[in-house]
């Protein structure tokens, strides 16, 4: 046993708010920030659960937070905070968020609303007005933090990514620029848990109509999609078009992302793989497994970390990338807490050390 | 109540014996059987658990069958019934049938050893020397029924197909021989629940080690790929090969097999609809879904139907087929009885009218 | 392969309707209706989903049926048909039903409207009015048939147990007159999967609430509590109050009874395994198990039968009774198809030799 | 946001040993020490798994620990490290353990070998001789925090205890000692997730025998109940016999225990509650429900917590306590952390605050 002196200087305490704690990221969101080392939640807000105490929604949170929600809007909250988390379904956000309450406070939306940049094709994808173009356009900001991280500091507004979107974008990046590659042929199927569906009421994800039930939906009509392409353009240099196809899958937690790319030479896969371990070397919480590994849902719940695994088909020469991540964690809440610790200067991995839980 | 007077004039009765019931594909085997009108299991062998009751194995089968394994050899065996049923890890079957059993009895294999014609990709996808290559080229066919039927009644050994390969082809064959689909372009990434991979114990299907959790395995090398090509090869009239990617899902029963295929030209969903109507208008244990619809496992569980969606995505021009079927059914036990049927001239679906089971 | 000659000459064909197909029970009645030798199903009402096809409800059902649900009323739909079955939430049925009704047509009930005789009980129980006691009092029977069989076709309204009533008195009533026995001391602590909970969308039953997750539920407040009484009290032949506590299961089928009852004396185990081998000499669907062995519901699914495993704690001198059904079939739709098989007379596993499917 | 100076002057630093962290609860114990902030896991120990690194064991490590196996002996490793934990089957620990490694490093045994203070008990239950009397009359102290605190620190070789036992002794000890419960009335029903049967494989744990069953097991002959009545004995001041019957629920995580106890008199529950209340008023990890709400173990999942709930039946005068524990946390790794934060004097929370994870 040994005793040491420790003297921690500065001590940094972060105020911080969740609009929409209610749902399943919020709820993950609020873990990990009351887990944080450097911050406070102290606002919780929610008009339909005005007065109610966030333990008596979610168990877990007995004798562990005494929060109540409130209804004060968003100003009145911003007023009191350094920063702004926002877990709403989408269209809201937008409708929401104003420059006077950037000028209060950072601002990280879970939500889709400021996602694509393009708002024609927020619109189309959404079908729905977006609420405040203005700061999409000059405020906000992409926040994939392997991707963005220099870019992120510098704005208060971030558009935190999708779930199927980073595990697709982190398991296509190192390579989606390169010659070798046929840009026109990359197809994701994607296997997600039901968390991903959310807490709302839905004949599709009643226990006993999805336990035990494996089937494809929303064939090439999900909304990760262009995000997914407007992240990979931006990589690539050119426009990237792409097949999407998720599934849902029996289980609470975790994505699972199978990427298939048609090489237009043979390549050795040792040459790839030195390019996934040189573009992601500085990545904490990226694991590229050994050669010949591959993901596994298991190995990464409850932890921020994505996994990904690297393998060729001579047969078909085809590339097929496996990536898998938490989807309340990396794919949502974990990556919200990433780039508050960005924007306030932390060690990017505090409060995220969490070591994935096994067998849970 | 209507009474109505039936005079049924003629009842076949078979005798049936089953080697191998001790695996699921062989116990599934054994509830169908017991339960068709036509049949009596009078034979099932196990050296090793010789006199054992099958229902001290089995707890379903109390009260239901008072079967004991006998260690009879499959000769004496196919003295005493009209067909044989093996439901056999890979090497054994071919080592067992010899033409005298033949001349004896109909011998279905569930097992892999008569699936490939060429028995040098046999023995390369399958690290194994061949048992019995004249009764592989002159005696046996390959029986998925709804290509194969007319050839089924000729021949009295029946390679039983794959459960992959069962939903994979009836997926692909309406369209495989098209000139507008990239035959060089096909995926399919399949997914399966934790009876396929059988009930011998491993670390990997040990509950709390697969539960709650998914992965890829076997990427581009499971030993179902060459059988898949094969039998599109020959529905195609050219080469085909293609990339097939397994994955474990947490449940018991179902395979999904999500297809993807290049179009080499736009072309209307409808055209292609109809294309696999026609083809299957006669199947009965074909549903191909109405346009928009798409299969869930959940609704072919406990039955011999394979279910069909036709997808196109416009925006990288890909037919997207899923097809779904109860994997220890129509992918072993169901259509090994299908077989059955048609090799004693009984009316195709006797026996496998059980409308799938939900929630199950 | 044997050819019989067969002359089946007198052929039952009975006219059946489903009220209430649409949730679970009425679900699993049409699937045993449909595949029973002697029934046709000629009509299913809905009001709310009128001219709704039922496969476009129930996948499993695509290629099955092509019923529509129609919005006839009883009386209408009692003219066409020889037995109705009723589906329904409490408290419709007793408002549904009458002697004009069943002077046309045999009703089974699936509620539990006419199961407990005693009105007060009833709607103390139920906190409802009951809409009509001279039916309950002259025109209707319990039916759990191992115990009634020898009334149940006397009379034309039968009320089918519930569930959790139907294994907790199947479990005990072999004893339940016995002066060895404490009969202050029952406690049944039972188990259910998810689907006991019915189709109806709430958050206790959302897949990702239940997933992973066990609890206790209406502790001693579970509405089967006066029907397990008022059955046992009948055998005891005196009056029978007990604790009763339910739990919920995170699996979609079966419910496990542990049924703990004090021993007033040393007994042998082997002198209550003979009474219960006795009691249930002649019962098809009563598999009581091998000394030692225990009930799990995987052996049960799919089927009719109740399991029974006997136990002692010479320790505590407590016996322990562990049974096990499937909840959708001895416990709802299969006692009712076995109810129907008593009132005509037929055969009374006609339609309910389904081998347990395993694993399902 | 706030910046705060903060000066901590003694940390301590324990460095620890695993000898089993290749089973689920030396996993999860792996798990809690790693993210300890006074632990350094300096040494693993493994004859079989020799020079294997503990990731490649379990893929949740990687990038997280690169600890490798080694083989030495627990003398030696006790030369090395401040506290040994050990998590081995039954019968090793008694025969590792000496004073020599005693009067070196601290030692935790989440085994069975020292929780029985009656070595006869533990001969017969364990059906194995015990290894070393002297050891377990003189040093070693059973380790149920909240109810041993004070002697624990006194001892260097603590037995951890079993989890059905923490979940049931704490959800009965307030009123285990009360003049008004029947004590021969005691029966606890008892519900666990699956990691529970550990990670060695067997057909039972397979996963589709496992999964969508349940099944009573060990029924009141399960080894936790000589540990049980011996804690409860202590409490009560007088002999405790009592009925124990285990579960297995296909989850992964969780103990629910229902525990049933006649009262002798008619008591208001409120006197009961208040009972609770004041014995566990100092008990961070004993969440005490409100009155009416009763324990899920999703809510304690991931989590040291102890959740229990209070009810009573009238109609049987019958307390019924639930109670829910991650079995391998609070039932487990948890239970040893907290006694190894009293061992060392440090708050008995630390590196136990981890809030539940919902959903998991």
């Amino acid at each position: 046993m040994k005793v040491v002196n420790i003297i921690e200087k500065v001590f940094i305490l972060i105020k911080a708010a969740v609009i929409g704690a209610t749902g399943y990221a919020g709820q993950e969101l609020m873990r990990l920030l009351i887990q944080h080392p450097h911050v406070e939640v102290s606002v919780i807000t929610s008009r339909s659960n005005k007065d109610e105490r966030y333990d008596s929604m979610y168990g877990n949170y007995t004798k562990v937070s005494e929060l109540t929600f409130s209804e004060n809007d968003i100003l009145e909250v911003s007023e009191q905070v350094d920063i702004i988390f926002l877990a709403l379904p989408h269209g809201i956000a937008s409708n929401l968020v104003t420059k006077e309450v950037l000028s209060n406070a950072k601002v990280i939306d879970l939500g889709a609303d400021f996602r694509l940049s393009d708002v024609n094709v927020y619109e189309n994808w959404y079908d729905t007005k977006h609420g405040n173009q203005p700061l999409l356009k000059e405020e906000s900001i992409y926040g994939l933090c392997e991707l963005n991280r220099s870019e992120i500091s510098k704005y208060s507004l971030i558009a935190n990514p999708g779930c199927y979107t980073t595990c697709s974008i982190l398991s296509l990046a190192p390579i989606i620029d390169k010659h070798f590659i046929d840009k026109s042929s990359i197809i994701i199927d994607a296997k997600s848990g039901v968390t991903g569906a959310g807490r709302s009421l839905d004949i599709s994800t009643h226990f006993t109509e999805c336990n035990e039930s494996m089937k494809a939906y929303k064939i090439a009509s999900h909304r990760h999609t262009p995000e997914i392409e407007e992240q990979l353009t931006k990589v690539a240099g050119e426009d990237i078009h792409l097949l999407f196809v998720p599934h849902l899958v029996p289980m609470n937690r975790g994505i699972l992302a199978t990427c298939y790319v048609k090489l237009k030479e043979e390549i050795h896969i040792d040459y790839i793989y030195q390019m996934y371990l040189e573009f992601y070397k500085d990545e904490h919480f990226i694991r590229l497994l050994n050669k010949g590994m591959n993901p596994e849902t298991k190995w990464v719940k409850g932890s921020n970390f994505c996994d990904i695994g690297i393998n060729i088909d001579p047969r078909t020469n085809t590339l097929i990338v496996v990536g898998a991540i938490d989807n309340l964690i990396k794919g949502a809440a974990g990556q919200a807490v990433q780039n508050m610790n960005i924007l306030f200067n932390l060690k990017e991995t505090t409060g995220l050390e969490g070591i994935p839980m096994f067998p849970a």
